[in-house]
């Protein structure tokens, strides 16, 4: 038998509530504090899926007598929060009605030989949370992010990501020499270059670069590339949303290997 | 030659500037006002690119002096805000120096035999951006939208679809029955049944089906599919963010045509 505690808090002023209203809406938070917050039940059962366990697993009182039963395994450490309370804590507009927080995992090291997805400054939380699905659905193994790209275990990219987060080695805040460890081959994406995707010949294991929203790849990495792939675009429009490119890119490598 | 008008506005309680608060803020505004926000420079330049005229154009003060010589043919009724009125109106976290007011395009109706994106009920205004960049990209012609889906003129599905709006002739606010007009075959996805995307034939032209973030294509309209087409994901993770499934679906069918 293990032991568990259960607090209830209804303080706006409770220490432990203000880190958590940080840790909920601050960006970056989680790396002063280091755990991360997975708000709402879709997010905890992913990572219990995974096999991780919060470090505490925080409810609304009104959710609190079915989450101790549902949940009763997912913790030692349970708060209970008044519903009005949660809601501030979370700040999302539609907040859910429990979260964990998870220790954040130890960082992973950038493996020479791993299938790779790598994100140059890629900014808006929903495409990295976007991307980190595709990759984990079409077996990469590791994501490594540039120095600029969105907070990989920020609360909204862990939204966005729905789960893939714990089926990855995540890596960030790398600088481009960083890559140089890399043995797989780099492709990049080009508007005006290289073989069409759908009639390439692609490696594998490989590293996929993702681009900065407006900017793209930058030139420094995009010299680098082992390979240039254009995506056909007959309707002419002049360029993809990066995650929808990664999408693409990454289920052609992905798919029938 | 034309004549144009200059008109400084620097109350917020403007009348003009009560409007365009909504249009910008509000996301079903435009519905009301037959009209239509497009908020900073690249989705301006878009419409021009596509022969559109702003019925209004609406700039910052400090960036009316270069406007004005950029711009002096896009509009024939141009409004100059104070700067903090503007970022007031605008209500984004890093607001632009500029946008156009736009008579809304009236409404299109359904071409039976055009290659076609069917939103069955998406919400997420930045995947219905997505898919509209996607859609555009890969010949696509017409977007038709399930009653439920996000506002697709939305000032947040203006921007995310960075100029697709243009490209394309969207439909919205259809009852499932009203997709009956439709002659070519109707495609969904499906976790578990049918060919596997890279190794299928696909028909064009076709109308792709993209279901709800949560719940996925509703079951009457699976039961009117054509096909079933399965995305494979040897990572196993399980589902893709809708915009990226359809950005998958929406290449293979129109790359290499």
């Amino acid at each position: 038998m293990t032991s568990s505690s259960v607090t209830a808090i209804h303080s706006r002023d409770n220490a432990f509530v203000k880190d958590l209203r940080r840790l909920a809406q601050d960006t970056t938070a989680y790396r002063k504090q280091g755990r991360v917050w997975l708000e709402g039940d879709h997010l905890c059962r992913a990572a219990l899926a995974r096999g991780l366990r919060a470090s505490v697993a925080v409810f609304s009182e009104s959710f609190w007598p079915q989450a101790q039963v549902e949940y009763a395994r997912a913790a030692t450490k349970f708060i209970v929060l008044a519903d009005a309370l949660f809601a501030d804590v979370s700040g999302l507009e539609s907040p859910a009605a429990m979260g964990f927080i998870l220790d954040l995992p130890a960082p992973a090291s950038l493996r020479p030989d791993a299938a790779t997805v790598v994100l140059d400054r890629v900014q808006d939380a929903g495409n990295v949370g976007s991307i980190l699905r595709s990759a984990s659905a079409f077996g990469f193994r590791q994501v490594a992010a540039i120095k600029g790209s969105a907070a990989l275990w920020s609360p909204k990219v862990l939204r966005a990501g729905m789960g893939a987060h714990f089926a990855l080695d995540l890596i960030e805040g790398l600088a481009l020499d960083d890559l140089a460890a890399l043995q797989v081959p780099l492709l990049v994406t080009s508007s005006h270059a290289g073989d069409f995707l759908h009639r390439a010949a692609l490696p594998w294991p490989c590293a996929w670069v993702m681009g900065h929203e407006g900017q793209g790849v930058s030139p420094a990495l995009e010299d680098r590339a082992s390979l240039r792939i254009r995506i056909a675009q007959p309707g002419g429009e002049e360029s993809l949303n990066v995650a929808a490119a990664a999408a693409i890119c990454l289920h052609a490598s992905g798919a029938g290997r």
